[in-house]
């Protein structure tokens, strides 16, 4: 293998789950990515259920064309795990006992599990005799990394925090000494309010003036639209690069709400720590969403103060003091009751700022004045409450996760 | 094709953001559980990116062994999305207008965005004359039904809300019509507080006896595991997959949660509304996470009154009435302080139950007595208060999610 070459891999996951949509696979995004700070570009992700002929004709054709193969799942204590024994026929070995994963199993269960030791957990500690081990520090499951025809394979655990650990420990310092890489790197702007059609037209001279090695894609989520520059560091540089990027950012700058990678929560984040303020929430139609959003952020606490989830008409009356006949008379789902909701939060808790927000998320509770995906949204500050609509459509799940990102992004325009 | 052969279909995600884990594929999971439940068995997944060569060799392989490929992405109107015109060359056709995708292009632009028609969303009504259309009722992409060599190839956009209408409205019935289909029946257990070896050596027997035509797994998820009986309706009826259940239901008796495929917050759900009770959550690690679970359901505020986000101390004294002095002497994160939390928010919502949480998320914020990953877990009825601490590992996402989880069977097996 030419260390000059730019290396793929193939991400192979294995499993019935991931095939009978019981499991929605997280991983693979997790190793793309991983992968891909390092230099090293996934050509192809495959999922197969626990099947001795599939997976082994599927590591026969990665075989000739791979070099990096990544294999993950199938390495349960029970029956329908088939992965390790198919592994050790392939690459032509036997299996015998490791001392070091054995040692790690009797620990977990004693020290641990503090459980008895069963026959097939010690069956965990077994690896064929032609791989290196990869031990497992968060489970009892080894890894195994073995070579082929040029080709390396790594074998996994499927359990997220498992693969994790092997991933950042051993597999991407190993793969980093072995070749070569040249990173590949992005540069992502965050837009809001303008719809990707739009964007492509704003950027059609851009576009077409972009050096061949540098790519742009238009990546939308939630009402939100990223614009992601990629270039392989082999082929360009980082300067190029960012000059690039900075014209892109000129010619969008109306739409930027953040000039990294970042979602809409992480950006509020860095707004509120920047500036000092406090935030609190009352939440009717996201049921606690947007608290999750924020509260997902490590150090979130350094600005976010809390605040109520107000499904119960009872709840906006005695923990947020919305008048009751303000609801009997506007409803629920009105300007009148979330400013009062956002009003209410705030003083509750002494926030400098409160975002609220009340709507008909489906598929039930729709009305012709207020059909479902019908949302209000009020902010709140000592001298001012705002408030808007929206009008979304669709299901339940998609119109909570619309409200929460909208309302975010309300809140930022806002705050300028 | 043998109508009575075993259908299997592959499913093809095309797209960089999938490779370079800028997106998680929640598409693959919906669809094949959509297809397994009219009896099509997916036998394997790819995801690949916006590249001509290797979409076309992924479309020559599965031509020569799969029955149907469903193909996501790649339809947007962006020069990276090549998916279209590499299908219009694959199928030798040429392009031309549809003019019912045209009618909703135009529809959706003048009547629902009202913006101005652009020349490249013009093109998204063209389609290559070798396939069947397939309207898009939420977006303005077209889907498109192809046919070669007995395989079925179908083009969807990869917006997920647009291509499940498409799926749902058009494809499913289309392969129902084809194909005579035998479903594929699962029976899901959920259990929890037994991991999964120790469930295996109790089912030994249990999995020897089967019939070889029904197939068990084990699916561990957050502290939980769903033990699953399969089978396909050629080889099998209801009554002997019904009948195994019924065994496995009564070997494992003490550790089911419920014996359907649900989560726990559905479960939970199902006995609030059969007691006809109310909840309301006090959450301060998990920052809104219960109650968003919770809200996800449908008709959950039949028994969800809401509840407070304590994130701050302020918040669980001024808001939930926590002595200030009770928490400077135990700490937030303390058996004291959360079953206070559970009685506040009780007594300000009038709820019949409250859940209330408290403890260390990380990465930051532990000490030796309270490391990363220890939490307190308390519920409140008119009767009695009681509480209850666990110790997770790992990252603040997994804390997050096992908290919840775990909380809300804390409070499941209290209410028995």
């Amino acid at each position: 293998m030419n260390g000059l070459n730019i290396i793929s891999a193939t991400i192979i996951t294995i499993g019935d789950e991931l095939l009978i949509g019981q499991t929605i696979d997280t991983n693979s995004a997790w190793m793309a990515s991983a992968l891909n700070k390092i230099g090293i570009n996934i050509e192809k992700r495959i999922a197969i259920g626990d099947n001795w002929n599939q997976i082994w004709d599927c590591l026969e054709k990665e075989n000739q064309t791979a070099s990096i193969v990544l294999i993950t799942g199938g390495l349960g204590p029970t029956s329908d795990d088939i992965t390790k024994p198919l592994l050790c026929k392939f690459f032509n070995g036997k299996m015998i006992v490791d001392d070091a994963a054995l040692a790690n199993v009797k620990n977990i269960f004693e020290n641990i599990l503090k459980r008895p030791l069963l026959e097939r957990n010690l069956k965990q500690a077994e690896v064929p005799d032609t791989c290196s081990v990869i031990q497992n520090e968060r489970g009892t499951a080894p890894g195994m990394w073995f070579e082929k025809n040029n080709t390396i394979f790594v074998s996994m655990p499927g359990v997220p925090h498992e693969m994790k650990g092997m991933m950042s420990n051993y597999v991407i310092p190993a793969l980093k000494k072995r070749f070569e890489l040249k990173p590949i790197v992005h540069r992502t702007l965050l837009t809001a309010g303008i719809g990707e059609s739009f964007l492509a037209e704003m950027l059609i001279d851009f576009e077409k003036n972009l050096p061949e090695h540098i790519k742009l894609a238009y990546l939308p989520n939630y009402g939100m639209v990223r614009l992601r520059l990629s270039a392989n560091m082999q082929q360009s540089d980082e300067k190029t690069i960012d000059h690039e990027f900075e014209q892109l950012k000129a010619i969008v700058k109306d739409h930027i709400v953040a000039d990294k990678d970042i979602n809409i929560q992480e950006a509020i984040s860095g707004i509120f720590i920047e500036k000092n303020l406090t935030l609190s929430i009352a939440e009717s139609c996201t049921g606690g969403y947007i608290s999750h959003l924020l509260t997902s952020i490590p150090g979130s606490s350094r600005f976010f103060l809390g605040g109520v989830v107000s499904y119960a008409n009872e709840v906006k009356r005695d923990l947020l003091d919305v008048p009751q006949t303000l609801i009997e008379t506007h409803g629920a789902v009105s300007i009148q009751t979330v400013e009062k909701m956002a009003e209410g939060v705030r003083k509750k808790t002494g926030s400098d700022i409160s975002l609220a927000t009340s709507g008909v998320m489906g598929p039930g509770g729709g009305s012709d004045e207020k059909p479902v995906g019908f949302v209000c949204v009020a902010m709140s500050t000592a001298n001012k409450t705002i408030s808007t609509t929206f009008q979304f459509r669709f299901d339940r799940t998609r119109n909570i996760e619309l409200t929460a990102v909208q309302a975010l992004n309300f809140m930022r325009k806002n705050m300028e």
